[in-house]
């Protein structure tokens, strides 16, 4: 079953859209399918080569235009409960200068979703006279801040994949292959509430050393260190997504040593949430307690990304992002070390901004989870 | 298991896409992925935020720019056979002036994929200083025209899909909903060598009408007509696509006499296929046999697409469209009648352009099959 939110809550959205969209200075924005569409009328439309598209004009009222084929694809949809106007459009009309009229004539400056293809964006830019500007900075601005409702989801999610986490260290076990711990968890994802799982990474030895790896036929040995990084959306469809790594039987010294720095990198860049502070101040604050004994080269990635109907969204926590925090951000907290060849790292909580700091959607120990063998 | 096709292939389809570029005047092409990069270098690469892109100069050698996290998600792909460049790159580093570099400088004139998501195609078309046009010209004429290993891939889809169809009669049963059929079908699928089951339309009764309903829990009828609609990729990823229509029990007389002028259309439409004749001809020679007899206003598709990795994609089969046929290329032939609210028809097989005519890989008899119940 497939849930949205309360059309109020969309009604909402539309205006903060038209709003920022006036403000920036835009005609309007024209949204394809696509997290933005889902974010702002609650649908999933998948379409490709047929335009479907909300136009929201800066003022005015917003248009849905559709291929007449493909309006049942809009039914889940908050649409018909807002009232919108549906421009329906067969094969061999131009849906563009449906586009054109739903802005009210050619316009000055437009902003496009930032999934919008360039098969629609190319010609849509020829009818319209004006080449658009991405949505960004006016969707990213309302989608990265999330809403009573979005946080209550992304706790939900959070609190499903810590109780799988709980039972990843039973399907651990030396003689095992990655594939077989996946489906293992896999199954457990679903059971405990996502509608499915989006990902399930399982990095053992020196596959944890690939931060992409996902899962290989590769058997776990006594001395194993694992990394699972798993997570899938809970209906409405906010996403879970949280890391901890395992050792199979008592780490080395080595391992014990720098997975602690690591443990301290990530609370370091916890601590570091506030609203104010910068994205990069967060990926600075993991970074360098990383450097400060020599690891920092071996974190290659950025510490975190922002999270909710989509998997990775903004703000992005990396080094160049100087934008501020703000109350009910949501983003992934995961810094990890990985030491090419021989084993790797990660501990991943998924945090919200509060008024004076950061809440962890996640709850599972941070420590080194020692399987038993 | 995924497969590909060998190496040589792919490098002729990369030497004719260049040669492409270069005769339509362009400095290259960028291809991040989609079908087209999967077409060009066997590649599945899905990727959204961080660039991966193939960049194809129209003269000299083809770069792979991808982040340096997702290099494996190219292992799969013909790119280490080919011995392609391959840049990486790191957050924080702006891809898009890695396009620049590998086309040589500052370009005139660009092509992108169709997929290409704003989010890409608007920041690089400012860092180049140039807004791209569409790749489809290029592409869509190399993508069309199927080469005897895509001929050979869409006749073993097209047979996997015609045993499914011999055994829909046994599936369809009155008292049993369209999601129960739905998914013996599903099943059927799969078990005759798809990778999957891309779409399962059962359209009984009145939903047979809507040519985009997919399935429900609607109870089968004695006496419905019901449309199904089905397919799927059989690897290394060509896709069947076949509809039939089915009676439970003896047609009406009216079901019967409109079903025949239907057959009669669609034949019509076949027969028409040849090298040189038009898309938009093919349309008319079905739509053509349906308004003599005053059944037009009931066919509200295109009569077909063309079809290869993507189950949709060129040549469409529309008015409007006067692409001139050329031997092998593949599309669907699939005239319809939708009476709102009563019942619907529908016989599609997909066929290839030969020297003389056409060569459908569905082989399944094309009468309104009467399930006896």
């Amino acid at each position: 079953m497939t849930a949205r939110f309360p059309q109020d809550v969309y009604a909402r959205r539309l205006a903060a859209a038209a709003d920022g969209a006036r403000a920036a200075g835009l005609a309007g924005l024209v949204i394809t399918p696509g997290y933005d569409l889902r974010y702002l009328i609650g649908s999933r439309a998948q379409t490709f080569e047929r335009l479907t598209a909300l136009v929201i004009p800066a003022s005015g009222d917003p248009t849905m235009i559709v291929p007449k084929l493909e309006l049942a694809a809009l039914r889940e949809s908050a649409v018909g409960d807002l009232g919108l106007t549906m421009w329906d459009w067969v094969d061999g009309e131009s849906p563009y200068r449906l586009v054109a009229e739903a802005l009210g004539g050619a316009p000055a400056a437009i902003a496009v979703t930032d999934s919008m293809p360039a098969l629609h964006l190319l010609p849509m830019a020829d009818v319209l006279g004006v080449v658009p500007v991405l949505a960004t900075g006016v969707l990213a601005a309302l989608r990265m801040v999330k809403d009573p409702s979005e946080i209550a989801a992304l706790r939900t999610a959070g609190a499903a994949i810590d109780r799988v986490h709980a039972m990843v260290p039973q399907f651990l076990k030396p003689g095992r292959t990655e594939a077989q711990v996946a489906a293992d968890i896999t199954e457990a994802i679903v059971a405990e509430g996502h509608s499915e799982a989006a990902f399930v990474i399982v990095g053992s030895g020196p596959h944890g050393a690939d931060p992409h790896h996902e899962c290989s036929d590769r058997v776990l040995q006594a001395g194993d260190v694992v990394v699972v990084d798993i997570g899938g959306p809970v209906e409405p469809g906010y996403n879970s997504d949280c890391t901890r790594t395992y050792s199979l039987g008592e780490p080395t010294a080595e391992v014990a040593e720098r997975y602690a720095v690591l443990q301290r990198a990530q609370a370091a860049a916890v601590a570091a949430v506030r609203p104010g502070a910068t994205a990069e101040q967060i990926d600075a604050a993991a970074r360098d307690v990383l450097a400060e004994v020599g690891l920092a080269q071996y974190f290659v990635h950025r510490t975190g990304h922002g999270i909710g109907l989509s998997v990775h969204e903004e703000p992005y926590i990396v080094a160049g992002n100087d934008i501020p925090l703000a109350e009910g951000m949501a983003f992934s907290v995961e810094p990890g070390i990985y030491l090419s060849g021989k084993w790797g790292a990660r501990i991943e909580d998924i945090v919200i901004v509060t008024a004076d700091g950061a809440e962890s959607v996640n709850n599972r120990p941070h420590d080194l989870t020692v399987v038993a063998i």
